[in-house]
């Protein structure tokens, strides 16, 4: 019954099981249908690491599987006991339990991330305007988020969850301002420090919790999607306070069509624990009273772009990186290749979004500044 | 006491009673200051119509007031009895109630509109981008519009609450495309279809909990505001379910920044009944499962400028339109001129702003169109 099942779900998407398109699934090992059928999305990703089956073109099986619906046809009680109930009842970013992701993910090695990131380090959503590059991409992305935080040489911008410190460097290169990065990550802020040698730039290794200070504009770009829900009007109280009055703060976050609490269990449990996207809902109530929105950009379709440049990038770089490295195994790339073509294949569903959302004090009086790039 | 209290409130926002400067306010009657201290803003916009006071520039007058966040030091008690519990309450805007704000605000008088609004009868917030004229301004606007809907020949555009017909016309004139205007303003609508005479464009007398139809593009500008927060998801729903997959949805309305449920009570009483400003997370809240949030513009700060560009025309044309006509008399004058000149403050002070969202189905696959304009 598990293969009947299987099988239709799919085909109603467009992907054949042992087809002959590209997207289409080729099954090595028979228990695959069972696995999948019982464990939905985290049996398709595990019995994917664990060489089950194969698909030349993930995203693309991805973007058809999205397109089709299919993960809205999950049982509810299967998501509510899988997904939902840990992020309802706790609070899974406290400031312990947020060392998790840094020590997970972020920390994983620098040599994996260098391998496929364009030179600036930018480990978030390129800006695909012009160009089909990805360092072009990506030094247009931050040539965008200066360009709405209107950096002049007297500014202190602070970055919340600073990388491996390439915003800061790019910005302080070009704008002779201030920076400060805030990140939890040991081994990025160790090369941070390397990076910006130079700079007039520091680092705290510091949860965004305590972090204090003034200053003009504040910027966090794919951080917020560590934060948590239970967060979010803590995370917005600490950026109100350490803004200046007539600051600019610019947030960048993957965010989801509809507010949730939970993420994909598969990238949950692999690649980002305690991962949650926010909906424009769950930002601006986490704002109100806070700060005015004055401008929200939606810049997904670039995602889908950036992640399949990185996948080239890594696919090309993987000979070297996992010579002579044991923890680089072949269960390793295939977990880091299914990451990153089935995060493409969502972006290009328009299941999830990436938005810059540009605001300032709500305090009587405040100038809006200009944000239409 | 009272003459002691409004003084030293006015006093900390730095408006003098009897000053020097053209933004401070000049008693006529010593029965004010009990006024205004009993009712507040009411008081103040009744006095003001009875000839109580003056002030040469009630607009920075307002501006102070708000900047210096006096509204937000209104008793909670009375805020509450006065305003809140009505739109808590009740729905406001029923299909029977909706009637009130046609026939008391839209249905006043074409003639009295006309004297001070564009060639395009723009009743909305206009675009001073590269200029400071009104009727650029309001072609702006209107370009913004279409260039945001993405607007083709074969195209259909529904407009629900179309006022007097411009916005369609200026687009059915400029894009060969076909529209549809819904309105329950008789006035307007009478106006609307000799305005379109010669254009392909239908106007219906119609409550938009009605409108079907299916459409590629949908807009509605300025009406939102009417709607009122317990018929926010209705509205979304009618708009979902009339717009095409493949459609663009623009929403142009007037918004808070923080969620309410009531509207200011001069402004209520003598202008809009029943008018409610949403927050982005009322909207944002109304559209999910719904639409994807592709983009939001923030205009405030360009209402500021039209709603001044309005008093200037009003007071320009004021003799003529007024001239043997009983219904325009002094205390009309002084009310349309409050109306005009303490919302110019409001949205000078970002205590209140435009937003221009394009939002497209949340149904997957859906592609993202150009939005930064």
């Amino acid at each position: 019954m598990a293969a009947k099942t299987v099988k239709t779900l799919l085909g109603n998407a467009g992907v054949l099981v042992n087809g002959p398109n590209p997207w289409d699934i080729q099954v090595h090992d028979e228990r695959w249908y069972k696995r999948v059928y019982n464990q939905r999305n985290l049996g398709l990703g595990k019995s994917y690491m664990d060489g089950w089956w194969d698909c030349k073109r993930l995203d693309v099986m991805f973007f058809k599987l999205l397109q089709a619906g299919l993960h809205h046809n999950t049982p509810k009680r299967l998501r509510y006991l899988l997904k939902l109930l840990p992020g309802m009842l706790f609070n899974l970013q406290t400031i312990m339990r947020s060392r998790i992701i840094a020590e997970k993910h972020y920390d994983l090695g620098n040599d994996l991330f260098f391998s496929f990131l364009d030179p600036y380090l930018q480990y978030s959503c390129a800006f695909f305007q012009d160009t089909q590059d990805l360092n072009e991409a990506q030094h247009n992305k931050l040539q965008l988020i200066s360009s709405k935080l209107n950096l002049q040489q007297k500014d202190h911008l602070l970055d919340i969850g600073c990388g491996w410190g390439g915003l800061l460097k790019h910005i302080t290169e070009r704008h002779a301002c201030q920076g400060t990065g805030v990140n939890i990550s040991s081994r990025q802020l160790n090369h941070a420090r390397k990076f910006c040698k130079e700079l007039p730039v520091k680092f705290k290794d510091q949860d965004y919790r305590f972090i204090t200070g003034q200053y003009e504009k504040i910027v966090s770009v794919g951080m917020f999607e560590h934060v948590g829900h239970k967060n979010y009007r803590t995370f917005m109280k600490v950026v109100h306070d350490c803004l200046k009055k007539e600051g600019i703060f610019l947030l960048h976050t993957i965010g989801a069509n509809r507010s949730k609490r939970s993420c994909d269990p598969w990238i949950t449990k692999y690649i980002f624990p305690n991962g949650m996207l926010p909906s424009i809902m769950q930002i601006s109530k986490s704002i109100e009273g806070l700060f005015i929105i004055e401008d929200v950009h939606n810049l997904g379709p670039n995602y889908d772009k950036t992640l399949m440049a990185w996948n080239n990038n890594f696919q090309q770089t993987w000979p070297d990186l996992s010579k002579n490295n044991p923890k680089y195994d072949k269960r390793f790339k295939r977990m880091w290749e299914y990451y990153l073509l089935s995060c493409a294949g969502a972006f290009r569903a328009r299941d999830i979004q990436v938005w810059q959302l540009v605001m300032t004090h709500d305090h009587p009086g405040r100038k809006q500044p200009e944000c239409r790039f």
